[in-house]
């Protein structure tokens, strides 16, 4: 099953040298999320090829324009498109009531269920869970309420080795509580460990994506040992003082953040208007944490499945 | 003077192709105007060097998102690059509310001066005078209150032919009287035409923009003999059924009101994202007026300034 994070659009607060607002997906347990939303997502999804009607939860992570301006339209062209799944937004106070009045004025009536659940930005807490996953907000430091976003992989069901069953004929109830890490007794009172009967469980993967903050080492606990930690870094160390201003993030801090995290990979992003090239970016990040690498528009950042014998797997979809 | 029309995006509703969605440049007299404003139009005029910050009116057609979801992001913009000169946004009721709340909610105070103007969708009526343009409004006939709009060039003071100055020895009040059209008295009492004293005067040009609409004869006299037409086209003949029921128009209904109108080109556009293929529109066009061109994004369609005489010329910037 893949596990993967594709930014879709990498530049902060406005377009720049042909770099798109924020807009990013995270493909996990067979479903695609889409985290943020700026103007032109739409647009971008379908020069990716991303197929949006996948999409069952959008998540939004703050009201400014450069992270929502294109969900308005990404929601008509839904409806437009004869949608009929239900779909979640999770999204700061204020953006239903956006999305809500436009609808009313344009007469939109759209042909699906459309919630929004609102975000506290104040603690971190489970948003959601779906049969392989769970997804949990907490609080970042932005010039208004910002949520980060944490996905994790749920313990997948064990492996029973394929010769196992024939060979002690087990039954339909005994392959189901070997799944699920039970010890087999066989009819003499033999008993057979777990790990003599299943494959090499897969690790469970996971992500957090931090749109917009300043530096925030609160924040590491909560994402520890994050296989991919997305962190903006609008900004060089050269224009600190104006990160701090904005409540943005150098490249050197978010590799800070991720180091203080152990994270495995860091993404960066949200990259500023002022610099054409990044590759400076890139290498205050790299001096802190070397595993870290530039977020680019369609290009997915993946993280294999692989078992904890160190073993690279492949899911079962 | 240039005066030139130049679409920026040509699909109706969603994109598609890589088709966008509505935004339209016309130079005017020393002026850029935009006519709607649809999502990724800031992406579009940064696409083909449009200099943004030299619109002072924008002109949006209708509430429908296709047609102004992409103003918010062009507002906000001007806001972040410090734009300071004042701006009209000549729009149907409603549009001012979906922006202001936008504003309050995402904490942007724009730095220069937003003015919204309420367009009325039930007469013909002038909303605009610049100093070489006058532009009036008028209703189209769609699913919601939607204007059409005309830019007509004001008539341009007539130029001296250059000896003629020398050779009577004109005064100052000389000069502006013949420049007016008056005729020039001689000390000895002879009279000299006007015509003979100055250059064949420039044609007025003039542009009608009709965004979205079904065919409406009514709407021919309103722009009797316009220079260039922009007409909606978002259907082929096969499909008129689906135009009707929507309120658009087939290409061949923007050519029968070109033809009424005595339109000297015509323009198509708003494509639906059922052609791939726009040849059968274009053919379709010119099969009832020959003077038809597809729109295309980044393409001007332009008037060139000629004298009355029929000679082409060039009017002073």
């Amino acid at each position: 099953m893949e596990f993967s994070f594709t930014p879709l659009g990498i530049s902060a607060a406005q377009p720049a040298y042909g770099r798109h607002l924020a807009g990013h997906v995270l493909a996990a347990g067979n479903e695609l999320f889409l985290l943020d939303c700026g103007e032109g997502t739409q647009f971008q999804l379908h020069r990716y090829g991303v197929r949006r009607s996948r999409f069952r939860y959008i998540f939004i992570s703050h009201l400014h324009g450069d992270h929502f301006f294109g969900l308005i339209g990404l929601l008509t062209s839904f409806g437009m498109n004869d949608r009929r799944d239900p779909l979640t937004v999770f999204a700061p106070p204020g953006l239903e009531e956006i999305i809500h009045l436009q609808m009313k004025l344009t007469g939109t009536i759209l042909p699906f269920e459309l919630t929004f659940q609102v975000l506290s930005a104040d603690k971190k807490y489970r948003i959601l869970e779906t049969p392989s996953l769970e997804v949990f907000a907490f609080p970042l430091d932005h010039r208004t309420p910002t949520t980060g976003f944490l996905f994790q992989e749920k313990t997948i069901p064990l492996n029973i080795i394929p010769e196992i069953i024939d060979r002690y004929g087990l039954s339909f109830e005994q392959i189901r509580a070997v799944k699920t890490g039970a010890d087999l007794t066989l009819p003499d009172g033999r008993q057979i460990p777990n790990h003599d009967l299943t494959l090499s469980p897969y690790r469970t993967r996971s992500f957090a994506y931090c749109s917009d903050t300043a530096y925030l080492e609160t924040m590491a606990p909560l994402i520890r040992g994050v296989d991919i930690l997305y962190h903006e870094s609008t900004f060089r160390e050269e224009d600190a003082a104006l990160a701090k201003e904005t409540f943005h993030s150098t490249a050197k801090q978010a590799a800070q953040l991720a180091r203080l995290a152990e994270a495995e990979k860091l993404v960066l992003g949200h990259y500023s208007a002022r610099y054409l090239d990044l590759s400076g970016l890139l290498e205050e990040a790299k001096a802190i944490f070397p595993n870290a690498v530039l977020g680019e528009e369609g290009i997915p950042v993946q993280v294999q499945a692989e078992r904890m014998s160190g073993q690279i797997g492949q899911i079962p979809d």
